[in-house]
């Protein structure tokens, strides 16, 4: 079977190295020649527990290179979301024919994708684990959760024989049914945290430990139960506020990529709320105030005082 | 006449200084001793156009030291709005007769307070020149504007014979009919302006410049012209973009109050809004969600991200 990881940030070198541990072969497709270069010479290297080093060889190539007309069998997609539809095309235009497609996306802009694949078996899953991306070879596993996944259509069952075979130590495996459910959780906690971390400059855990930040996010965590039309509102809300406590001294994935200049996944996680409230003729204030807010600090102009 | 001035931080030597140059005496009430006896010693310089300095010989003493039962003809209180309130009880448990006071504060918290007075002559300002404290005698000017104010009740007319005669070049004085409309209007302004540079950390030219922010600023526009029950909505709105432009390379003293740890405006301006919303029942979101931004900034327990 002809497995094809496209994206070789922290999550793509995180799966990658699991899976090949696992004894699975796995082609990593990169966006720089350098990577793949160093990827080939290298390997992955994972660090665990602050100094625990492993790794695993690893084939990788350029997404670029890839060769028209091919065929892959299951194609994991662990690029950034608004990266998605990009690579979609051009996947498209190369007419590679791909057997089965499993997405690892934050937020919930790829699944409006959905229904334009011709694809026959499709699954969405969230990534629930802690991981940061120290060089071109090198991720380091911070924290130690799940992958979790569900099929949006099952096909032949590709992507089941691959996942159920694979949880091993450190990288536990789980399967629901309802893979809106599964998205669902996981963008409201990222819609709860990200953004409002990023706005303030702060670690997640000054979320729930400073009021004025926990009632800032009780107003977004309210829109947000409105437009999904969310029944268990208070455990929702509980688990959001114990998420912020499990990872009180990280600094959250859009706080980083502000930080460092990077394009957020603000368009995936709270532009797709946005969007569905307006679809839903639902009148929200907080939500786009927070997502012009990012925007803003993306595209600032001026730098800071200082 | 004795005239006292409370508060040397910009604005309370600013004006300190031109009513001295214009030949007026005038006791100025520092907090702290140590700036009392540099201002003694040096007088109050100020640096305009960058480099033309100028100085002033003043007399100053501790607002502390302050005897009691005195009396004072007029009073121009130039402390930060939150502090006016402890100002005022201190004078009144020292029986300090005032005679005439004059309100020198951005934002309106401090009209709450104007039922309480038993001071037969008040007045209210705006100032509308920048300031900056370089040091404990000098101030900088930094941009030219006005000193507007309007009578609450006029008394013997000890503000307008002192403010009458102060017009003078780079300090021009004007008088308006409605103290509610001048407070106002720059409460509008203060309140688009300030929070929004302070939560995204950016100069005031920014808020025009940037599509996000100027969408944000009209979010926040929209919510404040409401609570007023403000007609001009259009000349209004005009008015605060054309702010935003010709102080663009400023940095607004909310900024500045959040980067060096002090406690900001906020409250005055942001949370009398939000207050006055409440107690005419209209329902706002985007300002409490602002103020709780700042005041989260304010009491942050953690540092920023480097």
């Amino acid at each position: 079977m002809r497995i094809v990881i496209i994206g070789s940030g922290s999550i793509g070198m995180l799966v990658t190295f699991y899976l090949t541990k696992k004894g699975h072969r796995i082609s990593l497709l990169t966006n720089r020649q350098e990577q793949a270069r160093v990827l080939n010479e290298k390997g992955i290297h994972l660090i665990i527990h602050d100094n625990e080093r492993e790794s695993v060889k690893v084939s990788a190539d350029t997404f670029k290179d890839l060769q028209a007309n091919g065929s892959i069998d299951l194609l994991i997609l662990a690029v950034k979301s608004h990266q998605v539809k990009d690579v979609l095309a051009k996947l498209n235009q190369l007419h590679i024919n791909i057997r089965a497609i499993l997405f690892l996306q934050n937020g919930m802009a790829h699944t409006e994708l959905l229904s334009t694949l011709e694809i026959p078996e499709v699954a969405v899953a969230v990534v629930e684990h802690g991981a940061i991306r120290e060089n071109d070879f090198t991720v380091l596993h911070t924290g130690i959760g799940r992958l979790k996944w569900s099929y949006v259509c099952e096909g032949q069952g590709r992507i089941k024989d691959l996942l159920s075979k694979s949880t091993q130590l450190h990288f536990d495996i789980s399967y629901d049914m309802q893979w809106i459910n599964v998205l669902e959780q996981k963008l409201i906690v990222n819609a709860c945290v990200n953004p409002l971390t990023g706005l303030l400059d702060i670690k997640n855990g000054e979320l729930v430990k400073n009021d004025y930040c926990l009632s800032m996010m009780k107003m977004i965590f309210k829109e947000v139960m409105m437009i999904l039309n969310f029944k268990q509102e208070n455990d929702m809300w509980n688990h959001v506020k114990d998420v912020c406590l499990k990872t009180a001294e990280n600094y959250s994935s859009m706080l980083l990529d502000l930080k460092y200049n990077r394009k957020t996944e603000i368009d995936s996680i709270i532009g797709y709320l946005v969007r569905r409230a307006k679809e839903q003729n639902q009148e929200v204030t907080i939500l786009p105030f927070l997502l012009q807010g990012i925007l803003a600090k993306e595209t600032k102009v001026e730098g800071n005082v200082d």
